[in-house]
């Protein structure tokens, strides 16, 4: 099944805003309902594919065939950009100025190589594609040449398992869900649950560094990895001979984050972990965002670990955004201070004993009992964000996301300098937002926040948003955090990038680039400044 | 104090082997008593340094004074290579071929820039020198230039402490007891305790990958790294802006593992845990290595995790090594199986929890418990095999250690073809080895195998010995392992390694090293081979 080519995820699973929602929208923030609908993905006017026959017939040649070179207008605008608001909100104004000029799926890693090579030769780039989820401008190559988006999706076996080391090597076009279905026959799972997991792939992990919403216990998907191949046009690399190991920098995570710049990763060597006999997850209220920070700290650095751990602020646990299902519905649960969602995965005597243990520390930092219900509903919804956004759109507002890391001591200048950036811009434009945050991410040493931004659209709602986005990246910036915890850099945050790696740290990688792709054929802009 | 110039640690702790120990070395391996003293320092004669007035002017305005640059054969023999056994019986001989042309030392980060940029324009090389412990060759460049030995003991405070964050900004300079002595100030501990401990420093850890004996509890120093900043050629890279981040590559681990090739680490920012309330040590005894490694692969990966865990083989078991004060003793405890430590560092109840439920799990598995006592011994012996190496080298023995590691599922192969390679190796040359071996690290994917071999010297003692460390790594890459898990690579290993990481791996890493020191001043022929 394919992506809703204008919004996230299954249309069958689309639903629209409540009455009383759409009334709040409007009385709160402002937000008219929109006039027109979105444009057909058949209205769409997409110019020319820009291939040649000459380079069609290499590729198909590349790829076994010319079903697998596609240049029709629905392949095109289907990997023309990922899924950011901008993104979306470009696509249904019928903007393809990003389209590629095809779309080809290779089967295995030596086609990969192959159309590395074709692409060579006739002056494409490319553009590696799994699952089309990037929220940071991923699939948009810069520069203007030509370029082919690497459709992965044939790529989508499970290499082999190995149950002794607990290893799996898996193909970059699988889907999370299908990774999980095939390791689940032989008693395993990755663990591995970003929102985007019902779409995302396991090289688009890899590549752009995801973390799962159950990364307390099972860890960020870097972590999970133990070895990669990756196809360059300058050939093969083979990273990650053992777990761990002195025998240099670690090269695979010079890979890791490498987000298709550097080369394009044809299989993955994983961790798995036997499928949990238990799963529970529950709530817990406190009275503010500091008192549940300090809590979650304790966990983090003391134990014992939850699987999930996350904490939503006073706003996003006012507007319920962590119970994306409970948004409208009366007669729910208070909505005063902090609710945080605490999981537990594993075997009966390991989660019996973290959970009774974890308790004991949230409740001496102040935490509230609020039972398994908030934690069903937390992960009943899970995945359900991004539709929720769709429908966001669809009413007339404006509805993002965007997300940091920091160390402990500096998150609250941190949370309160991004806010306050979002808020003052957007208030400024005339149209004052909601700002939601939770931490996402735990760890020892410190934590992730992600932020959802709500608000009246504007005229031209992607010019609009823009300099907002600015502000946050600034703030982010200044207060010493990360562009990115988990999203990445993309095209859209890499002038920040640049700056937080410092210009030895771009000049490393672009040298690694220029070892590798010394014609610059992946990716061009996206991650590296230049070709 | 300065480490014995042609051994191991304080001259102080020197022990001479028992008359058994030696009788036994005799009958079993054939050793023939050492017939001449080794060589006085003061015997050893070392060529005039070519450091000319206008290079040591310039150096001595860079760090402060002419008394921080120094040319004397004392300060020059104490820096020429390291501590592997070739190292030792070279300089007991006299041999001071690698020997620098000048010892300096910088007071701090701008200061190892200025010598950087005085030895650029002097044509000097460059080899940073933090406690002098390398075992592969990581002080001995290359082709033939003089170079600086940049010894970083001047640089040995703690620069801050975040209690909140559980950080600590470390200069490189610091060795290791003076770094936990300064975090127990605050009651914080890095947990780091490798077997070159009382010598060893920051700076090199970090730049070795070096892993401790309580890496099960407290991960491996590169994972206890959260920033570092490095002096290169090319200015300053500072890596390392969140605890995870997915902008990007990780830079810290490229930095990571680079020998000193890239750039010299001025500092290191590392994670601090609470200085444990409890510290218990004890042993377990297993019919056989299998037995043994299966028990180690269940906590590993199913848990609890003790903060040590290591297994002795049959024949370290009855050798003894894994006790080293035990050895020639009468009346000790039975040598036969397996001998397991496990240890737990924490809170009491943490410790009794992990240790009760670890202990069931260790019976499960067929292993029997021996009480608290080898624990102690282990622990009161846990830095002493170097100087047993001294003795041993003393009464006219070889003997050396090597490691290496892997999946769980290639241990028994790699453990069988590595020994093999050795006893066949040594015994073909007419010095028939004993050959122990006990796994040292472990992780939830595979383990680290850690190799000591004994023998009988043979006439020419570093040319008898290289054929078997050949044959040795040899056997390491065709069964899959990695070079080394904690040693590093230097320039013994680099042969090999450039094998381990692929042609595109060096590539790319050349890459760096050519963007970061376009002249190759850095440790030239360590890790990267060429200049």
């Amino acid at each position: 099944m394919d992506m809703l080519w204008s919004g996230w995820g299954d249309p069958a699973k689309a639903a629209p805003l409540p009455d009383s929602v759409i009334a709040l929208l409007r009385d709160l923030l402002g937000v008219k309902p929109r006039e027109a609908a979105p444009a057909g993905l058949a209205d769409i006017e997409v110019p020319e594919s820009p291939l040649g026959d000459e380079a069609r017939e290499a590729l198909a040649d590349a790829v076994g065939g010319l079903s697998f070179v596609r240049t029709d207008p629905e392949s095109r605008i289907r990997h023309t950009r990922g899924k950011s608001t901008p993104d979306l909100l470009r696509i249904r104004a019928g903007d393809v100025a990003d389209v590629p000029a095809a779309v080809v799926l290779p089967a295995g890693h030596d086609e990969v190589l192959a159309v590395l090579a074709v692409c060579a030769e006739h002056d494409l780039t490319v553009v590696p594609f799994g699952g089309g989820t990037s929220v940071v401008g991923g699939l948009a190559p810069q520069g203007g040449r030509p370029f082919v988006a690497l459709d992965l999706r044939r790529m989508d076996r499970m290499l082999s398992l190995d149950p002794v080391s607990r290893t799996a090597i898996l193909q970059p076009g699988l889907r999370a869900p299908e990774a999980e279905a095939l390791l689940a026959e032989h008693g395993f799972t990755l663990g591995h649950f970003p929102q985007s997991y019902e779409w995302a792939t396991i090289g688009g992990f890899a590549a752009a560094r995801s973390s799962g919403q159950a990364s307390a216990g099972y860890g960020r998907f870097d972590e999970m990895v133990l070895g990669l191949t990756v196809a360059t046009p300058r050939g093969t690399l083979d990273a990650g001979r053992a777990p761990r190991s002195a025998a240099g920098p670690d090269l695979r995570q010079l890979v890791l984050g490498s987000e298709g710049a550097l080369g394009v990763i044809t299989s993955v060597t994983v961790r798995i972990r036997p499928v949990p006999q238990v799963t529970v997850y529950e709530g817990w209220r406190f009275p503010g965002f500091a008192e549940g920070t300090a809590a979650l700290r304790r966990l983090a650095q003391d134990g014992p670990r939850p699987t999930v751990l996350r904490l939503s602020d006073e706003t996003e646990t006012m507007i319920g955004l962590a119970q994306p299902d409970a948004i409208g519905a009366s007669g729910g649960p208070s909505t005063a201070g902090c609710v945080a969602i605490t999981g537990y995965e594993g075997t009966e005597e390991d989660t019996a004993y973290r959970r009774a243990r974890a308790a004991a520390v949230l409740r001496d930092c102040g935490g509230e009992y609020l039972g398994e219900e908030p934690g069903r509903r937390w992960a009943h919804g899970r995945y359900s964000a991004p539709y929720l956004r769709d429908a966001l759109l669809d009413a007339g507002a404006f509805a993002e996301t965007l997300e940091t890391a920091t160390f402990w001591s500096r998150l609250p200048e941190l949370y309160d300098s991004v806010r306050h950036a979002l808020t003052a811009t957007l208030a400024g434009a005339g149209t004052p937002p909601l700002v939601m945050c939770h931490i996402s991410h735990v760890y020892e040493n410190g934590a992730s926040l992600y932020f959802t931004v709500v608000s009246a659209q504007g005229e031209d709602p992607v010019a609009h948003w823009a300099p907002a986005k600015t502000a946050a990246n600034e703030a982010i910036i200044a207060a010493g955090g990360t562009i990115s915890h988990h999203h990445g850099v993309g095209g859209d945050h890499r002038d920040w990038y640049v700056r937080e790696a410092g210009p030895l740290g771009i000049a490393a990688l672009r040298a690694v680039k220029d070892a590798l792709d010394p014609a610059g054929l992946l990716n061009p802009g996206i991650l590296l400044p230049g070709r």
